[in-house]
């Protein structure tokens, strides 16, 4: 983790991509650049929906990983806490100050069931997703031998085709063991559809979450007719959260890309077809990076190429601009076709880059800027936090 | 970076995902793994080859961004240094002691001429690439303004189509401009054909390397022709070295991936039509991986996604195993087949990554494991310089 105690010391280019107060222009790249106000537009209309609809939004922090990111859906958004898929991301967030913790994931490895189960000790409420009844006896154990309660979810794999029980019965016989279970508490349901989130097509969307909603339902019921009651039903994603809000099961959100938004969400379409990204939400999130070469008149290089994102979903989109195009992505280097030669050396493009989960994780920081100049640089808290 | 000055409390699973002496078992997933009997194997074999036939060899840092595993390269595998990709890449090494260190890679910005003109000061040789008249004259200014000598390699594109000028009469104009310019020494020629270690065939790699072969002849006959020398010709990777040392022109080798091996690069052919990862070079770098749920009985969950690699160069491959296949990846899942139901949860997996350099980037660091034992763990020591 970054010594934080000498901010002071850290050295431009060399620790840090930037400084509060540096001009934009000055950003060494290629770094991640946050637009604040966007970001915090897009923030406080979630949170507004949510508050509308009566739902809780437990910010997913696996997206940005950012302390700081999650202190701010809180206070603008109104935002109940955090989910997050590691056991070391917890521990950031817990840290760091986050009250309410879920682990969105199952936890098996003993090493790590023992130091989720320490983390209420410092205070935070600490839910897991559990599917399958053995897991159930190994955290029971933990939580006893540390004298700490762990919640627990039983997670539903409604579409993603990974962890997760299918069946009613298999969910009533898990939260059957877990109010059994010494120093657990079943505290609802966990199922996230993560798989149809990029689809396109609005409908698309709708028939997938059609169908997960009943399997939650279902689910709720069998528990409710053996006497369980579900405090919360967990899920939803930028391309579902009006499913989930308008089910009358869920009711906790787990949005995360909305708030900073990238090139593979952004092309979904909404129930007008309308792309997301050109009014439901709003870029927030960049690669900055700097033409470094132009020895062919028709081709720029720029400085972000495979260490500055991740391509799973695509390759990066620039920002604002129809002239050039990023066209090829290696180690270091981008490609950038500028058939007009408009492109000099020294000139910086904001990049949206396809995926943003996985393009946070590679970066140390995030440069916040607002009317050209840098305002805060702030660690992704819980980068390389796999484990 | 690091605070390395208190590593003993460095918790494992939070800081850190081991510690030496801890068994193979006890490793907290999903982490890299070095086997380090194979990494000593592959870096000997290559420095024998280099000796063999009279070669400098300086190693590619940037692809595994490691003071450690360069120095390991220098004291069992006689490399005379190493390259790297970025100024802040530079200045690890360089503070790490390395003594000798090309930035193979152009340095435009004003703030990274700066800092690489200080570099010398620290003791080490400083060489860095240009591909344009104008980055001599800035080079020039800086060096003189610390009082230091940066010296230069001219890049020749010889087909990766990013960096570099394309004819005899750029390169020796930029020769000739660096060697009038104060501070500055022209050191030879940067020509590295990155777009074709890949090529399966190797025909149709020799190819590739005989029209870059030929253009660097003509540029080193076009430097002699108005009395320039070039010290170094400079390039080839893991998929062509044997060209580059036989073509009579080039004097230093540039590879990387031969060090650690990746499932990219292990499908290309030798000469005699074998896979490189089947006799050539071994397999030395993995993700290590935990199976974490197992609901589906065809189907285990690990707990590698695209946060502990990156799939530009397609899905990793479960090595020594053909009974599980590696099939899908999000962001902190990996989806492996398991038709006959044979893994476990907690079993491990050692994967081979698609693409060592870019997954290299997204940890922390190195476990090295020998005998079943951790041996050593390492920090990514230029882990996210990438400005």
């Amino acid at each position: 983790m970054k010594d934080m105690t000498n901010l002071d010391a850290f050295e431009v280019g060399f620790d840090i991509p930037a400084k509060p107060g540096m001009d934009e222009a000055d950003i060494q790249t290629p770094c991640l650049v946050l637009d604040l106000d966007a970001l915090e537009r897009n923030i406080r209309k979630m949170g507004d929906y949510a508050k509308a609809h009566d739902m809780r939004h437990r910010v997913h922090g696996k997206m940005h990983k950012s302390v700081d990111v999650a202190k701010l859906q809180e206070r603008l958004g109104g935002a109940v806490g955090v989910c997050c898929q590691k056991v070391s991301e917890a521990e950031v967030f817990v840290r760091g100050g986050i009250r309410d913790v879920l682990v969105s994931n199952q936890v098996r490895d003993p090493a790590k069931i023992d130091r989720l189960a320490r983390l209420p000790k410092l205070g935070s409420r600490i839910i897991v997703c559990v599917d399958d009844l053995d897991n159930v006896a190994e955290l029971s154990a933990a939580a006893v031998k540390h004298g700490t309660q762990i919640e627990v979810f039983v997670e539903i794999d409604c579409g993603a085709g990974r962890c997760g029980v299918t069946t009613t019965p298999e969910v009533v016989e898990i939260a059957k063991a877990v109010e059994a279970a010494p120093n657990l508490k079943f505290a609802g349901i966990q199922a996230y559809q993560g798989a149809m989130q990029h689809l396109d097509s609005y409908e698309a969307r709708k028939e997938k979450l059609d169908i997960a909603i009943a399997m939650v339902k279902d689910a709720v019921d069998g528990l409710k007719a053996v006497g369980i009651t579900c405090e919360l039903v967990s899920g939803g994603g930028t391309g579902s959260y009006y499913f989930e809000s308008n089910s009358g099961v869920y009711n906790e959100l787990q949005c995360g890309s909305y708030a900073f938004m990238d090139a593979d969400y952004g092309r979904i379409l909404d129930k007008d077809g309308n792309r997301i990204d050109q009014g439901e939400w709003e870029n927030a999130f960049f690669i900055l990076t700097s033409v470094m070469s132009h020895a062919k008149p028709d081709k720029a290089i720029v400085d972000a190429g495979l260490k500055a994102q991740s391509v799973d979903s695509g390759l990066p989109v620039v920002f604002g601009r129809d002239d050039v195009e990023y066209v090829k992505c290696s180690d270091e280097h981008g490609v950038v076709m500028d058939p007009k030669g408009v492109l000099k050396v020294n000139d910086k493009l904001r990049l949206v880059p396809g995926h943003c989960d996985p393009t946070a994780n590679v970066h140390d920081w995030y440069v916040g800027v607002r009317n050209g100049k840098v305002e805060c640089v702030w660690p992704v808290s819980a980068r390389g936090r796999a484990y």
